[in-house]
């Protein structure tokens, strides 16, 4: 399975990752209800290591997701989170910022809601919207542009040299697949409240976005806290992109079932 | 199915409700796969009407766990909420009070983390701790205690008129029954982990904690927030009786899907 890391550094150009790849995976039925079938066992797999890493209490994980409208970011949680015990997962879905947010820096709310130790933390959305559409829409320079970068750099540093394990995801769509996806939108009156005008604003900024996108991908990519390009056109690709990845994390964090308590003798311990 | 839904106003006697009562399920190994089949459907029922309660955003539902240590709020959580789309169920675990917290009346930190519209909120535990082991150990005075109570169901009283549905549940469990699950704590170095010893200290308190409970309970159900008394000596009954009530009150909610946003003539709308 190709996971289209952004190694640091590099440029990046967008045009050359396909957003109807489905790796090892026939673009049939066939191919799709296998990839299904490894998904499910990823899920099972990321559940019971949630479950380590909440008992643990010293480890974090935080995924972000950022993505063109449309491009599946409540969809990858609906589907590859659901399994997963609420108890040890906050989904954090950032808008438009309050009246509050705006009298602080853009990272003033998002540091407030990075995941505690022992949680899964999802952001749906992030501080990455503060060098993405305020760029398109030419509310910040180029040179405030460039300290955000930075910002943004040294404050995932902070997160993940404090114990949160960074997985960024960018869910990459074709411009016909989320014409497509509009339309369905528009076509079946079961869907139609999901429907935003505004997307269809943002959808002529298109070219401006993949740029904006292309810049901030390879300022921000960063050996502990790397971006992932996830081929995104075909959903049950993209979500088995994604557990795996979520898996392989928390698998290389090597967690074990916590030891007992010091200090206690269990084996003279009795209950009245 | 009993609920167990108490009569507000009523007076309390725990004794006289049976935590090992199973309701019309058999004591058997049948008995617990019938009613798990029962609690997954409903499960898959959950799932959907919080999909619906997610879109609508326009209701919120509260659940508060409450119980002795081991009654198994943490897997009430895990087994009825685990199919759940996070992005619309956020689980709040009220710990011993930070120093910050303290200069605060005691629901300042409660109020803040109430389910915001479109969202399932669950309370493990919660601002009913302040009239239980607060009065166990003598921490507060009668008077307060009492002041207490008509505070708290003004406060969701307000919730409730605010769009909030409540649920209150308490998991009932036997003391012998709490005595096998700490051995099980004890004996299998596999879940020594979990073990706490003020567990221990506590329980050396517990007809003194039924008594609180029970006044508590009495005085805090209310037509607008009813406690239900859960019996929870057997977890798939435990979890079946909490998978009903919750689909009980989402479907009595009689969400359906959201109008189109208005002002679009969908018909002549097109995607460039």
């Amino acid at each position: 399975m190709k996971n289209h890391p952004i190694k640091p550094g590099s440029k990046l150009d967008l045009s050359q990752c396909d957003p109807g790849d489905t790796g090892d995976f026939e673009k049939t039925t066939q191919g799709k209800e296998d990839a299904k079938v490894v998904t499910e066992k990823l899920i099972g797999k990321l559940d019971e290591l949630q479950e380590r890493l909440f008992a643990n209490g010293n480890r974090a994980l935080l995924v972000v997701l950022q993505g063109m409208d449309t491009s599946g970011k409540d969809g990858v949680i609906k589907h590859v989170m659901s399994g997963v015990n609420p108890q040890g997962c906050k989904v954090v879905t950032f808008k438009t910022p309050s009246a509050e947010e705006l009298k602080h820096d853009f990272l003033w709310r998002v540091h407030q809601k990075a995941p505690e130790k022992g949680q899964i933390g999802i952001f749906n959305r992030s501080h990455y919207e503060d060098v993405l559409i305020t760029r398109v829409h030419g509310l910040i320079s180029d040179k405030v542009v460039q300290q955000r970068f930075n910002q943004i750099n040294e404050f995932e540093e902070l997160l993940s040299e404090s114990g949160t394990c960074i997985l960024k995801f960018f869910l990459h769509i074709s411009k016909d697949e989320q014409k497509k996806r509009l339309e369905e939108r528009i076509n079946n009156p079961e869907k139609r409240w999901k429907f935003n005008e505004g997307d269809i604003e943002e959808r002529k900024f298109w070219k401006n976005y993949i740029e904006a996108f292309e810049a901030m991908l390879s300022a921000t990519s960063t050996d502990l806290a790397p971006w992932h390009i996830v081929p995104a056109n075909y959903k049950w690709y993209r979500n088995l992109v994604i557990a795996q990845q979520v898996v392989n994390a928390l698998e290389n964090m090597k967690l074990k079932t916590p030891p007992a308590p010091a200090g206690i003798n269990f084996d003279t311990l009795k209950i009245e």
